[in-house]
């Protein structure tokens, strides 16, 4: 049996600031800062969740005044015993304070290792330890809830309890097999039906999920387009002022699309603006607009630009034409301030236009700019409620296992439907989707599926 | 009387980090929190020192899962009731949590505020309240350790007690002074005569302590001389190949003087590496001297080097006259690596080279760098005993209060010396010495001075 490490690191951002807390994980915790502490016998019997003010002190030399809190297994994040110790927030102290611990036996803290151990030792399963690292990584309130729903254990909740079901179904079905030739049944293959269509359900409301959470977690990328001078660069400037930029002007990859990430509702969006488009001869706007049709390819939303004035439906036909299946797309019409009083425009009609939600707006008097970003937010189609139960999946991994479980879940029904199938097949399907689902929630897992996960954390998370 | 507010800030430093914290202070933190707090009742009840875990809501959404620490006044830094709130360290989740707070009444803390109330409720002094912000800023062990010194009150003790004795007295005089024209004498000329010499010796000790106080503290501007190709850059980078430099390249304020700061033995050394000396007639060569001129007239020690195989005395000499007066200097004779067995110049003759420590050594093979940097921390003639005993002192607004205390207590000195001058003269000279000792713990400040000092603080302390 391995020795169990006590591990140490730094837990908050580098930096100056009025606080820093050093964490601490392992048998060893209690034992090795105490070596430090002033107040050593009241550390050494502390219950835990209990604060101690006191002195570190290294060598004969003091380290900080600093105050401990104190945790003992299993009543952690990590399930160990733990202490915390908050300093002065000077990056030389937390150096001298971690140099200290490590001199006494803790070692330095991997990426992700405190976490890694509250998976390891049950008290989070793999999909919560996943949302651990979501939530310190959230720009955006949906990204936050969303983090916050999988901690709680959403998906846990949400399919674990069919996976137990299944569980139970497969040892009745592995008991059929060993009565080989004997023909019966323990498994209710009515009841095994309805459960495997649960199961096919929830995975496809998860899947189809995937789509909004990934966009919610990247940024949802947005593309403006529309004729030179439909008033592009003026919506993306509105929303600007209005919304709380994340970041003031990310470098775009080509230099001449600008790209800006801004909160609506709670929601990120990549919002990205583009050379106009047109039949043109000169050489570089064709590269431009050449550019913004890539990033069309690209876009999670269009939306389309073309000012009042101009509104022409057959134009607007022809750029839907052009799109590539299935894209999201909202008609904003620009500009209706140059109008006294403007109508909209009858196109219930027209079989092409009437798909999209059309927008007449202005962003010189901001005249339904919120309309505008309710269609944008619609249009992502992110189930709040959904969000905050831990029903969204947002993790490429954890569309690729249910990607993988729909596929023996499907293979299990095929086989239920047929007759005089051997069990032995599905009892193959059965283990599969039990191992795929497995490898969200972490009841299953490889090797380096915890390296890979973990590595994306911080280190003293 | 002006209700107190409930102040509140993040106390971690920026970015993204495992934890972060939030802190809150004033006679509403516990039941501010309360309003979002899960386990609100277990919050109210909490007699301090104790740990909470829950989760904070707001308008029905979860904020994030949080650990509390509870303190209730005056068991805390700022003697109020405070409530500490561990986050997951992402921006946007203390962002949040902190619009909450103040959307239930809080307040956003100015900088040093915290730190500020801890001085106004008596939990520290006002030297002990600066020391809080050394602490933070402190890049250096023996940075550090000045703070701790004075956190634990290092100036309060050595000249707090003689001031309470000196108030006594002042009482004494005061007294006489009623008496009018009745020749009374309740005050020992003898005692206060004793007691004035005390205070003196006391200030004269700190006043000392400045010059190596404030060097430590800003770093031990060190200016590397001599001729060119006297081995002044390949110094520089053998101290950085063996000493943790805090910035890799400090840009100079001039192009041309190489700025590069490292740690020795715990003490901050400024280098900086010079154009070399030398009678020149290339126009562009005599500005770098200028340059390395004026260095060496803001420095705190000057390292002029000088290969072994040109040793000159004279020469050597003569920049030793060129120096402004007192100038730390340590002659460093280089390259002795070129040479198969050198042996020590004998210059014990040599009135004016004998003041000033020699070291022969090699940046090639590393002979001898141990004792110049044991020159160059005994050139500060910083005291480790009195650093630690807080007895250093590095505040501008020390210093200053200090020079004027010696001024009235020299003028006090002078009126005991005199016969038949009224007391009213002393009594004047006696307060004047009060006033500018208390301002450095702060019992007298003027309105200006909590403002300067704090303002220097950052956010949350």
């Amino acid at each position: 049996m391995t020795k169990i490490r006590t591990i140490c690191a730094v837990a908050s951002p580098q930096g100056i600031g009025a606080l820093g807390t050093i964490r601490l994980s392992g048998p060893e915790a209690v034992s090795i800062v105490s070596l430090l502490f002033s107040k050593s016998d009241k550390l050494c019997q502390s219950k835990g969740y209990e604060l101690i003010y006191g002195q570190l002190k290294h060598r004969g030399e003091i380290l900080d005044d600093v105050l401990l809190s104190v945790f003992k297994s299993p009543k952690s994040f990590t399930g160990e015993d733990t202490v915390e110790i908050s300093c002065h927030g000077s990056e030389h102290i937390l150096k001298r304070v971690t140099e200290a611990l490590i001199e006494l036996g803790a070692d330095q803290a991997q990426a992700g290792e405190f976490t890694q151990r509250a998976f390891l030792n049950g008290k989070l399963d793999l999909s919560q330890a996943e949302a651990v690292g979501d939530l310190i990584a959230a720009e955006s309130d949906a990204e936050r809830l969303a983090a916050l729903g999988q901690l709680q254990g959403g998906i846990k909740l949400k399919i674990g309890g069919l996976r137990e079901k299944l569980i139970h179904f497969s040892a009745l079905v592995a008991l059929e097999l060993d009565f080989g030739e004997e023909d019966v049944e323990f498994a209710n293959r009515g009841h095994l039906k309805e459960l495997i269509e649960d199961i096919s359900k929830e995975i496809d409301t998860l899947l189809s999920s995937f789509a909004s959470g990934r966009a919610m977690k990247e940024g949802v990328r947005t593309v403006i387009v529309g004729q030179p001078n439909a008033g592009k660069s003026t919506l993306l400037n509105t929303f600007l002022q209005e919304e709380r930029a994340i970041v003031s002007a990310v470098a775009g990859t080509t230099r001449d699309v600008i790209e800006e990430t801004i909160l609506i509702n709670g929601i990120k969006f990549r919002l990205m603006d583009t050379a106009g488009i047109r039949d043109s001869e000169d050489e570089v706007e064709q590269i431009g607009i050449g550019r913004t049709m890539s990033k069309i390819n690209e876009a999670d939303l269009i939306i389309y630009l073309i000012p009042y004035q101009n509104f022409n439906s057959e134009l607007i036909e022809e750029f839907i034409l052009s799109l590539p299946k299935g894209k999201k797309l909202i008609i904003g019409v620009s500009k209706v301030d140059e109008i006294n009083n403007y109508f909209d425009f009858n196109i219930s009609d027209n079989q092409i236009l009437n798909k999209y939600p059309i927008v007449y707006f202005s962003s010189k008097t901001g005249h339904h700019i919120d309309l505008l970003k309710v269609d944008m937010c619609n249009a992502i189609g992110l189930d709040y409620e959904a969000l905050k139960r831990g029903h969204v999946i947002s993790h490429g991994r954890h569309f690729d296992a249910l990607q993988k479980a729909k596929k023996s879940v499907s293979a299990i029904m095929e086989t239920l439907k047929m007759d005089g199938v051997s069990q032995d097949f599905m009892l193959v399907d059965i283990q599969l989707t039990l191992e795929y689902i497995g490898l969200i929630t972490g009841q299953v897992y490889p090797d380096d599926i915890l390296g890979e996960i973990f590595s994306k954390f911080c280190i003293g998370k």
